[in-house]
């Protein structure tokens, strides 16, 4: 007998060849938190209640994948609306840095903190992540940037998988600006990253992969090496911040790298898009941080497509450039503003998101995969893009942590 | 004895000089479902506990008036995800209109639906708006485009007051499109609006306001003259879309007839902001459709700004431009998209919306006004139009319908 079994149900499989894996009148079983069986109602061998403890009659409502978040900076300390209010006030960039904000206000608020005080800040921005079925979310280190303080938010990040029903997967970003005491000396700071942060932070198994921000504003193409060079050295996975602002290349260099992923790619070039589909390096598009910068070039999603690049969705959760905490927003700002279809917007926060965090037991509603399940109050997957702001989740079953 | 005191609190009364009308450590207390004090912990005559019955300390956690949608298409029928769908996967609009698709399939759904289906159907969308902190909605018509089916619209309206703890303001649009058995006949229908659709839908009683979609694909300015003519003569207030996708001079003749409000506004003339100013016509903003559209035109904001205009801000939740749910949304779109301050986009959604439906009991914080309230778990309320798809209400307090 299986515990439980959902029916009447249409499943949003995400696994085959018809659109979203449909199956229309379908059943779903789930044993020791896994997906049990899954088929037509047709090709149950029994009536229900024989096969199953328990039978919840769905009548026509949508499983899909628990929703996947692949890509956040949930955890940090302060807050930033008043630099946001500030500069629709008409102050400049400059003059807000000068009186104390931008992302080094967010490291000063972050190092202040205690872990207890990050996990506390943290959890309203994770339950809203719960609320719309996301059960897997990945989270970033990289306001820290001292051993010390990039541990520190790894170990906030872990506490928060025990705090909440949702399996987190913890990505160490010290690459991710040049700290202060570092001003001038990116090299000396890609040292510490390197020789100190990585390695202290593996050896407390606080990393699942390593991410860097390959920007003019951050680190070179040869500084990103480096960091990748000691993970390769690990053993560690990497995924890069690339081509967000301007094309330095860092999309072939995490290609080359045989990357996660490489995230937000607004100015990748077309010629690039193939070199990421033979990596298998899934490009993570990052629309909140597209629509909040009022960013106009579009990254090159038909190249992407025509490559057979696999794309993922995530909301870029941080305080500077994206402060969302809905992954069905970004679902709808991918179509409304990247003109994916809805299809591959799903994909994007299911099977796609899950192959970005090197995960190969979720994101499909398979047999044999972990029961991770979002239930909702609609009858097709393509209401999922197509509302804004608008959450119809109804049920959210999650299987256990790791 | 006042019935209910909180104390400690952030109070954005939205009434006065200061920012929000900020008390930064304040009191508010309640009797008979109005506001009975409002000031700081100061100038309390004595201890909480010795003025209201209960007392209850919000720790610095904000207060704001209840939050005012002032523009909805709430009720309809049928559902147009499949459309969406259809247009990202490479429809044009023509396949989609001769599929069935588009306004028209809206209506037809909503005239074939029961008053107690669309309540059923809209129930699930006004509770996404109550769990934001929204206390009055506005809900029009348009899409039955007969006596019978406007007439069923406002009573659904009308029935989610019973419903849920909420005040709803009825709208009639009969003026929204042309239906299609006027096919080319569109002076014909507005004969059927004025001297069916308008008066028997007032008297009874359903109409609080008269609106009109005035556009080259809606109605002509002589024949929302018509309209706002008949309304005049049957003493209610107008409203009209005007503006959206191109300058008819719709926001002059809205002014000229003392308008609450002319709403969209993207291809306002600058020259015309004062004239929506000089008649107390609040200009509503509606950012939902500007970004579902891609439309690149901005309202021209800083010329209302500078005109002393009043600016509200609505969703104009609806199955085809804007199928948003959320308030808040709308209030960083506001800020993201237009660059509207936070303040203001506070105020878009009390104190100028409540003007918008012709309201003067609330929308501020305020001794005698009705005691809608929003609380929230945030110090400033910068932070509400900050997140995207953020939603930190705690308690939300409705004084009872009309
Ligand atoms: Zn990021
Ligand atoms: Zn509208």
């Amino acid at each position: 007998m299986w515990d439980k079994i959902y029916i009447n149900a249409v499943l949003a499989t995400m696994d085959g060849n018809a659109p979203y894996g449909l199956i229309e009148r379908g059943a779903l079983a789930i044993e020791q938190g896994k997906i049990s069986f899954i088929g037509t109602m047709d090709s149950l061998t029994g009536a229900a209640d024989s096969l199953a403890h328990e039978v919840i009659d769905l009548s026509g409502r949508l499983i899909t994948p628990g929703l996947i978040d692949c890509h956040t900076h949930l955890i940090f300390g302060g807050d930033r609306s008043g630099e946001f209010e500030a500069r629709l006030l008409g102050k400049s960039y400059e003059e807000i840095a000068k009186a104390g904000g931008g992302i080094i206000s967010t490291v000063r608020a972050t190092r202040e903190a205690s872990e207890a005080e990050l996990v506390a800040l943290a959890l309203p921005r994770l339950d809203a992540f719960i609320a719309e079925g996301v059960t897997t979310i990945e989270i970033k280190s990289g306001y820290g940037l001292t051993v010390k303080d990039e541990i520190k938010m790894l170990r906030a990040a872990r506490q928060l998988e025990h705090e909440r029903p949702i399996r987190v997967r913890k990505t160490l970003l010290a690459a991710h600006a040049v700290p202060p005491e570092f001003k001038g000396n990116a090299d000396g700071y890609i040292d510490l990253v390197c020789n100190e942060i990585m390695p202290a932070a593996h050896a407390e198994g606080l990393v699942d992969a390593v991410d860097g921000f390959c920007e003019g504003i951050g680190f070179s193409t040869q500084q990103i090496e480096r960091v990748f060079e000691t993970a390769k050295t690990l053993g560690l996975p990497i995924k890069l911040h690339a081509e967000q602002l301007s094309d330095l290349g860092g999309a072939r260099l995490a290609a080359k790298y045989g990357g996660l992923s490489a995230d937000h790619l607004e100015y990748l070039s077309p010629q690039d898009t193939q070199i990421l589909a033979n990596a298998g390096t899934v490009a993570v598009l990052l629309p909140g941080a597209f629509y909040y910068l009022r960013e106009t070039k579009l990254p090159p999603i038909k190249a992407l497509r025509d490559a057979g690049a696999h794309m993922a969705i995530a909301t870029d959760c941080n305080p500077g450039t994206s402060p969302m905490t809905s992954v069905l927003l970004a679902m709808n700002m991918c179509c409304t503003l990247f003109q994916l279809t809805p299809e591959e917007a799903l994909a994007g926060t299911t099977c796609h998101a899950a192959r970005a965090l090197g995960l190969d037991d979720c994101g499909m509603l398979k047999s044999g995969f972990r029961a991770d399940l979002a239930i909702w109050d609609i009858h097709h997957p393509a209401s999922l893009a197509y509302t804004i702001g608008h959450n119809s989740l109804k049920v959210r079953a999650f299987s256990g942590s790791d």
